[in-house]
């Protein structure tokens, strides 16, 4: 399947880029076998492991949407950069780095040893579960709905649509949290936590199960590749400074205890989720003149068959041949 | 003390820019009173904490000297990088991966426990002092004198010198390695090692004493900035594969335990040693117009007063500011 | 404040025992001084720290009363104990034992990183907080508060009294129970808990409330001493393998970090609760002719002043004292 | 294979116990076929798994062989007992009690884990090879050889026999001794060693490698159960504290990971080693009325063949039956 679309904003892509993707998709889907959907929750067990989708929007507005990208999808952990980045809008950066350090660890997402062994220390970094949580418990409001509202109008500032809460998916992680209470009850207890436990995790379990497709996604990766501003809207979003930073920790911690063999070869500002999607940010830049998207872009993709990490398996492998056809790789 | 330099290779640099890191390696030398020298070893105690010296080198070959960087130091955890490339140019890529990953962990840079917990996996990344000496062992040479001239080869490629190795350095390194040897001694259990404990460390602690300057080091990053291209010597000295690779490492390892930091504040690829050096390589990009070494350049800085985490105080604000000022964020 | 009881079971100890365990709780009250009262909830910090009291009852109903006697307390960590011994009547050693490990771990009390190492091992014992909410979960009942009365009926069936709970002793322990939370989730996503995590955490708060003295505590001590069999009541109250189970796992882990210290300087099963009370078993011995309770005997002792490992301080030295003049060191 | 012997000191022991003996020994042989020999040294590889043998020795000197009570072995771990209470003669408590704590850790007997995260804490006791080293580093003597005298002296007193290293195996232990070289280095590291990792090395080695037979071993329980007084030869060997701390040890730490259900199952003060030695000590009480050794006896036992945590299978299996049957259980 392929899209090319054009509004008033979002202009056709030329088709040598277009066919290229196409056949990178096709090929790159058979990888999908090496893994399978997360299982823990039924919504996310019902997907259709053979998926992948992507769509790439450059600074100037172009638009490439090939294979599955209109499927449906929650965020899970890729919410964890959209709620750092509310976090720090409300607050400023000083603040939120208070609660949360911005370290890479090596450990599990879900791991619990290090707020241990590094008491009474901040959790390492808002793209670990310990951390994301501590965000969502400082974002700006003063309950759980407002604190979601936060998360759910900066999306809206940037996909140009309020997007929506799928209620089922709440519903599970709101069940089989297990392993997220207990992160925020250490929490709690050691101070971190701005509200409730529950509401923390009504919070961050909301923010996970916010549904959107590739080109949502990929309209976030753009206005992170420039820095906060969005071309398209022609607004400033967020500062740079938040852009910058957000970067750099999608760069260190943002594709699971897979994050450094992420950047070895690949390259590129992204951060997974368990529901399979990617989000990617590419920084505009000059390396090879003959590349697409020079201006920078965003990219969305959907490939619901993770790998041991939680990341989408064929999604890694389309990006990872994105990155070295175009010379994406930042390094 | 400003140094403007000239041959037939390194041109004379704009004395606006000049001005301007005069400024700043001024500005931001009083940040040593922050930190203290090393003190493990008398020869590290020596040094001037207050001393602070930079040189860039632009891939156009124009280079500018300021403060004290005409001070020798040894390259300490920076000859990690080194190590790393030589072992990748010896035997590829691959065959390093398989001794040692390439994930960030959080912990100290000299910490055991991960190698325990994570029995029997590899050390977590190059960076590391585990992983270095995993490296170490494996670079080629059939005994240590050989390894360690890969190394000294491999630096004489790039620096058009021959290095030394400082002696004394090596002779008390040896002597209070310590923690080193447990290291080892583990690595070699676990079946990591190449050669000998002895050899491995006497390879280790050789690279980490080899005397260099900040021209030394600028001439280092200015090859990785061009992905293995010597600029200047026109000449592939490793390769894009392997600078790209080094260069992730760099950001979500190079800078100990406050590579995050780094990364999401100053956002170059850069190592550090304890010696009060820094390694920093910036690609060329095409992002703001009116920056000097548009098209990259290599930075090595020496300023010996360093933190908790074992980097340059006042080395890393004056990278902070010059990334800033500069737009060299890679992000 | 001497007290030396007489009924139908109790009898008189002789005076020159009861003087000198009067003089040695004089002697060790000022080491009350070292330590303080348990903070974490209102009415543990409201405790007397200067307070010191003692109960000895001989396997032949001699008891000896001294000092701060009869100061209600709440048992805390001491119903571990209790619990541990309630489930292995419910359910038989073996069926707990498939839930709850036996080994000393050297962690804190409220540690989880093992639990995360060890994934996806039992708690490590039942006298650590993940192994008593563990063992809590799993009690006879079908509720809470069935599970919480077979502990208070066992407790009713050695001391002859029923029991009661401290209901603001459990409201505030339930409020603040942030860590012992983390841990139940942890142990409920682990598949360790039978019950649901606020049912477990209901029974295991609400065992650590119940409110007794220092004879009350004796008493258990003196079953425990003598195999499960209440000399007094003359019944087998639980099975002599259940008791010398229970008084092993006391010697390895029952006075929580300092356990071992306590083994090598005391040599005494006891059981310590952060409320200061100490519930001690001597088992019956022929080893020195002349010293009291050659039957054996149990030990209750309160003195909320605590040391840094949770256990009472002046009720240790005490302990220590005794056992050193009487030979009661097991070893 | 039945031994009764007799000498002035070594009397018969009666013929039932002499039968219930032999008849246990053929029951738990089988239990063997669970276990399997220490392969990492050649000589401990080349045992015989089958083997099984016990010699008893009880205050009163009658004593009980049976089965391969006179196969030589090394004693490995137990002689961990041996150099601490050397040491303990040498310098006193205190003074070893600063290097080495006394708490269980369940932990591996070679992890080095808890070392890092409790730093700078000493070793968490001395029966693990941590603290075994550190023990071994600051015994009597200038050098290697007359620290290993000090304990070969201490045997010698104890079982009046110059005892000898079996110097395949110390070389043995020595060429693979890279974990333990691992952990002494850290042990350098952090100022717990008294003499350099060599010599420590050679010591704690050279005292794992002394051969001994079950005879030996039971009359080391001997003494130990009898509070450092050595019942035949009349002498005070050790101090009463000695024996009591290190007999509280062995119940708490002795039995490598598994010592906590040792504790729990058998009761019995014991310490094993990877050749499949047991040593332990009953020490005297007056519980049961019909059992022998009524006044304390020692035990050696040699069964090659061991469990996952490193004890002999068998012999522990004979342990168990012989505690539940004669009612050693000390709890």
């Amino acid at each position: 399947m392929e899209v090319v679309q054009q509004d008033t904003q979002i202009r056709f892509n030329n088709h040598e880029h277009s066919r290229k993707i196409k056949a990178w998709v096709q090929d790159n889907r058979t990888y999908a076998n090496l893994g399978k959907c997360a299982n823990y929750i039924p919504a996310l067990e019902r997907a259709n492991p053979s998926q992948l989708g992507i769509c790439i929007i450059g600074s100037n507005g172009s638009m490439v949407k090939m294979g599955d990208f209109d499927t449906a999808f929650t965020l899970q952990s890729i919410s964890k950069v959209i709620g750092f980045i509310a976090a720090c809008i409300d607050y400023g950066i000083s603040y939120v780095l208070e609660r949360v350090d911005v370290e890479p660890t090596g450990d599990a997402f879900n791991s619990i040893i290090r707020l241990e062994v590094h008491k009474p220390g901040r959790p390492f970094n808002p793209m670990i579960n310990a951390g994301a949580i501590t965000v969502a418990s400082l974002l700006g409001g003063r309950n759980p709905v407002e604190k979601v509202e936060s998360i759910l109008l900066l999306i809206e500032r940037i996909v140009g649509r309020y997007p929506t809460i799928n209620e089922e998916v709440f519903h599970s992680e709101w069940q089989t949290a297990h392993r997220n209470r207990a992160l925020a009850y250490y929490l709690k207890e050691m101070g971190f936590l701005d509200c409730t436990v529950e509401e923390a995790l009504e919070v961050y379990l909301k923010q996970c199960s916010i549904e959107v497709t590739t080109e949502d996604v990929a309209m976030i990766g753009l206005v992170l590749a420039n820095d906060g501003y969005h071309p398209i809207r022609k607004e400033q979003i967020f500062s740079k400074e938040v852009a910058r930073l957000t970067k750099a920790l999608m760069v260190t911690c943002g594709m699971y205890n897979a994050s450094g063999k992420f950047a070895a070869f690949v390259g590129i500002p992204a951060k997974s989720g368990v529901s399979g999607g990617i989000l990617a940010a590419i920084p505009p830049r000059g390396r090879s003149g003959d590349s697409p998207f020079m201006d920078g872009c965003g990219i969305g993709i959907y490939g619901p068959a993770i790998d041991e990490f939680g990341n989408s398996v064929a999604g890694v492998m389309l990006l990872k041949q994105i990155s070295r056809e175009w010379d994406f790789n930042i390094f």
